[in-house]
């Protein structure tokens, strides 16, 4: 699923991971609470948030095998954020799976939820109490960040006065402070230094953005062949991405009366619906502008990797996993 | 609300801890999260989990001003128990208020639950690494064992071969080990030993039970004129509690038919079933058998404290406090 690239080989670290993984014995008495977080966690995906929480331990450390318990912390972490997440967007499907609420029932969603998130945190116990109490600090603050994150996703539903510079805070807190943790997180372990440490943060930090609103634009723009989701789908969901909001501030009045006419629609046939946004952010150059704003995070990102104190192959490999990120279609 | 005792001061510790509260800014944004924390927090109560953990290391080291993060986390983690299981249990009150949910929605009872689990570990941030690790260790496994016992309950509910045994088991898990933490925190911010830490956790639990215990007795037995909830309400609600299990086990054919007939109804007026049920209890003398066994849980929860490493006044706190909490009638 995940390429080798030149100078890393990311498909060893999901590999390994893997192994992990599947070492652990999920289901526990009561079965019925420990059943969904086994479904949740098998379901998988990419693994990227473990993936960078081992790579950066490997590259600030030379050994990625003691970042296990955290990389292991955030990957359910995530799960409990996708079921409860799931249960607040009504949503049947997950990865083309039922979603837990839908296979068994609310009170089985928030309940294995809350598990999973008191889980994440034991993982960390396997660390002296210096990093623990680091990791644990670190991860509370994302924590809570994430959950800020989706009450202003849900907040930006029935607003219609959301700037630019919200929805970015939004995708920053519901998204890329996760990636930014799982590499601090890698580093905390690799016990380097507080600037390498802080560095890598905010390579997450912009990283995170530029795949997001990557996301966003794939959302609408991508390959129906090699995207996984439904192409068209923010659209029929009304949601106000940065396409919608920039779209919004620069299109003129005729297009503008047309977004908000579309964008309060819920219909049966979205065909004429999808193509009409897609020409409206087309004649505003929507696309273009984008692209820009996602090249601009992905080189903040790069730019702060040289300030780190580490080797030139280190930082190429830094600089070789965010193209990588960026370069997918899917 | 709470009485002065002869050897201790409760309400100085409930006004303190209330006092430690009202400082703590609880809105902040984004508001739709924070206002429902605001709301359950002020709902209030006894405290009295809070109270155990500023008490426990006001005698384990004479201060209880550094116990109160690790007492908030407690209070926090409970309100968050009580968010969850309002959602879970579809209650529309909590104390003569509308429950989280009802006063908002599901997204929202849902989130702000997960923000107070998350406050909770935060509060632990105040300790050094060493007493931060034990907390938190502490913690998790008291909040999963917590989720074990929610979803043991609501297993029984569907279940018809649920042993006392098990029943015991669950109300440990959902009830007393939270009880049992507040005091062996209280033990461990004030550094005591891990023996006299391990014992107040035995006094806690056995503690614990006996509250339960306690409690259902008094939500069929009690006195409607004091006791805080509808009496009957467990009857109403064909809840299994030790009344039930102990009246199955012991009651002759007719009785434990009609047992069976009356836990299987759902009824507008439930004033003849709760009547015929406190009838079989009587018949077999539950109410005597389960005074029986909140007094051993009681005695063994005062034994414990023979092996504690405190002084005889000390002690005697600790027996008075028991005595206090089982000498309610609401």
């Amino acid at each position: 699923m995940l390429k080798l690239l030149y100078t890393l080989d990311l498909t060893s670290y999901q590999k390994e991971f893997k192994q992990y993984l599947d070492q652990k014995n999920w289901i526990r008495e009561p079965k019925n609470l420990y059943e969904p977080i086994d479904y949740i966690i098998q379901l998988s995906g990419k693994r990227i948030r473990p993936i960078l929480t081992l790579m950066a331990s490997d590259i600030l450390s030379g050994t990625y095998k003691k970042a296990f318990p955290a990389a292991l912390a955030i990957e359910v972490f995530h799960n409990f954020t996708l079921v409860h997440d799931d249960i607040m967007d009504d949503a049947p499907l997950r990865r083309g799976k039922k979603t837990v609420h839908e296979k068994w029932d609310l009170n089985r969603g928030i309940l294995s939820g809350d598990a999973m998130l008191i889980l994440a945190y034991q993982y960390f116990e396997s660390y002296t109490p210096e990093i623990f109490q680091k990791l644990a600090i670190l991860f509370s603050k994302t924590a809570l960040e994430v959950c800020d994150g989706q009450q202003l996703d849900i907040d930006f539903e029935t607003r219609n006065d959301v700037t630019i510079e919200e929805y970015i805070n939004m995708i920053r807190l519901k998204t890329s402070v996760l990636v930014a943790a799982a590499l601090k997180m890698g580093a905390i372990v690799a016990e380097s230094s507080e600037q390498n440490a802080n560095l890598l943060y905010e390579y997450g930090v912009n990283l995170g953005l530029a795949f997001q609103l990557q996301d966003d634009y794939l959302d609408t723009f991508g390959d129906p062949e090699t995207f996984g989701k439904q192409v068209g789908g923010d659209i029929i969901e009304n949601k106000k991405t940065y396409l919608y909001l920039k779209a919004m501030e620069l299109s003129d009045e005729e297009d503008k009366q047309k977004l908000e006419f579309f964008y309060k629609q819920k219909l049966e046939d979205n065909s004429i619906k999808i193509h009409e946004i897609r020409r409206i952010f087309e004649r505003c150059d929507i696309p273009a502008l984008i692209q820009k704003l996602i090249h601009e995070y992905t080189e903040a990102a790069f730019d702060l990797l040289k300030n780190m104190n580490i080797s030139e192959l280190n930082r190429q490999k830094l600089v070789d996993f965010g193209s990588f990120l960026m370069s997918r279609d899917k």
